[in-house]
Order: C-alpha cells, then structure tokens, then sequence
C-alpha cells in the first residue's frame, strides 16, 4: 500500500497532448493518486468478475433445468415421479431467471456506467435454495445406481452437478459483492 | 441523519462532574457528536445481536447433535443405517463447535474491547453445509413416516428441525456481519 511511486505508463503514451490537466495528475502522484487509481481498476476488475461468475451461474442453471426437464424415458424413468428431482427442477428454473436478470442488470450498469446496487442478500438466498435442492437430489439418484445404471440415472447425476456448479458460481459471486463492500468507502 | 440535536440525555445524569472534557462534548454536539455516538451505540447492537444469533445456533446444533447421536432404537431404527442422517450428524457436531468457539471469541472481544474480526465467509460455509444436511435428510424421513410413524422417525424429523433453526440462526448472523461491513467506514 506504501509503493506510490508507480505511476501508470499508459497514461504518457496515450495522451502526450490532449488536454492541460495531465501534468498536474502527474505530479499528484506522490499526494495519493495512485492509489486511487489502482483502487478503482481493481474495483472494475470485481466488477467483471462478478459478472462473470452470474453469468457462469446463469449458464449451469439452465444446464441442470434442460438435463432434468427433458429427463423422462417412460415407465419409473421419469423425473417427475419424484419430489427430489421436482424440486430441483423448480430451484433451477427459479435461478435461470433470477441470475439472467441479474446478469442482464449488470451489463446495463457497466454500460451506463452508474453505481451498481448491492444485492448480496437474495444471491445467497439463492445459492441456499441451490445448494438445498442439489443435494437432496444425492441420495436417491445413488440409491437408484446401486440397482440399475442407465440414461435416466446419469441424466439426474449430470443435473445435480450443474445444481452444484451453479451454486459455487453464485456463492463466490456474493462473497466477491460483500469485498466490494468492505473497501468501497476506505477511498 | 439531519437531526444531530438530540444530545444523549443519561450523559448529564450518570457523569456530571467526573471529568473536564463533558462540557466539550456537549457543545460538540453540533459539530457532529451525537450521530458518531449513535452509530456507536448501533454498532454495539449489531455487535450483541450477532452475538445472541450465534448463541442461538450453537444451541439449535447442540441439540441437533444430542437428538440425532441418541437416536438408536435398535433394528432397523438406528440413525446409523442411512447416510442422510449420519451427515446430519457430521455437520451437527462440526457446526456445534464452530459457533462454541465464534461465541466464545465474541464474549471476549466484547469483554475486552478490541476489535471483531469479521468470519463472515466462514459462517456462511457452516450455514451452507447445515442447509445442505437438514434438507438431505427430509425425503428419506418422509418416506419412512408414510409406512410407520414412531419415536425413530420423530426424533429424526426433531434433528432435522433443529439443523434448518440453526442455519436460519447463522444465515441470519452472517448477514448481520454483512452489514457492519458495509457501515463501519462511512464515520
């Protein structure tokens, strides 16, 4: 946090010329500059790591809801006959589109450039209904293993997966929103 | 956040002659005082009320814990025959000793005054994995209730009861850290 002589070269490079006050941001460096500069790079970079991850979790939500929505092969081999596989179907569909809007509002954000709003609070919720439905799933989809290992079988084993991935995408995501509340106002 | 006239009134009763630096922080009062003292007194609740929320889930797990662990009725009525419920009471155990030792820092720092250091992340991991066992454990209950209803199956549906209280108690107090976090800087 000492090491304030760094100033960024980009800044000479691109712009010798252009307007008055590059100069004096030059020389402002050694009264803590830097340090904000370096600061909001790194907030943009939690940003679009956040953003990352909704995405990510968007995509493993509506893998596990197409794998168990299309999971029925007639006879006992259907998905719904069970409440386990019901249930994650509704949670994943349920993150499907809570985690697109959320996706959806933060490029809008990062496009027009305003303060995002902290929404901490319903992606862990999410991620706790996530991470319910998954595992719930486990034990029956192992039972059903032990005795016949076929398309349905797997089918459910790759969906409770995607509930898994989808719930670690979410989680890190609201981990990486609460350390973007911690610094956002030490500036 | 504009009504800064009101002065605390107990300070003019509990200490009127104690000290020579009252006089000054009663006419400090407009210039700031009396919101810095109130979000004092906030953050001290905040501070009691995570403490009593993790109490609470430390006692939910114990309970949790004891319910399950004595739980054996012999045949085919022992908790030990199904891995939903040895999970339960794996995570039972673990959570129990993790809210024994973040309450018991609590008290001390409380006592001692120093400052909290925030375990956010790691409450919200012991809270995900009691949502992940409590909610395990729910199907396999359910169907055994079906065909006979007695002290086993009552007892499992207690624990499992127990284990959704205690993650609710540390969801709830990772959240409230959550909060301080996002307050404590803004002095």
């Amino acid at each position: 946090m000492s090491n304030s002589e760094h100033t960024p070269p980009k800044k000479d490079l691109e712009s010798p010329a252009t307007d008055n006050t590059a100069p004096a941001a030059e020389t402002g460096t050694g009264l803590g500059v830097a340090p904000i500069t370096r600061r909001w790079r790194r907030e943009d970079m939690l940003k679009r790591g956040s953003l990352a991850l909704r995405g990510l979790a968007f995509l493993f939500s509506l893998l596990a809801f197409i794998i168990m929505a299309s999971n029925k092969h007639g006879d006992w081999k259907d998905f719904d006959k069970y409440e386990e596989y019901r249930y994650l179907l509704a949670i994943a569909i349920l993150s499907t589109f809570y985690t697109a809007g959320q996706v959806l509002r933060h490029v809008q954000e990062l496009s027009t450039g305003k303060q995002m709003l902290e929404k901490r609070t319903s992606a862990m919720i999410v991620a706790y209904l996530l991470v319910s439905s998954a595992s719930t799933a486990v034990p029956l989809t192992n039972r059903m293993r032990e005795g016949a290992d076929n398309i349905f079988t797997d089918s459910s084993a790759a969906a409770i997966s995607m509930g898994f991935f989808a719930f670690i995408s979410l989680a890190l995501s609201a981990l990486i929103s609460g350390y973007k509340l911690s610094t956002q106002s030490y500036i």
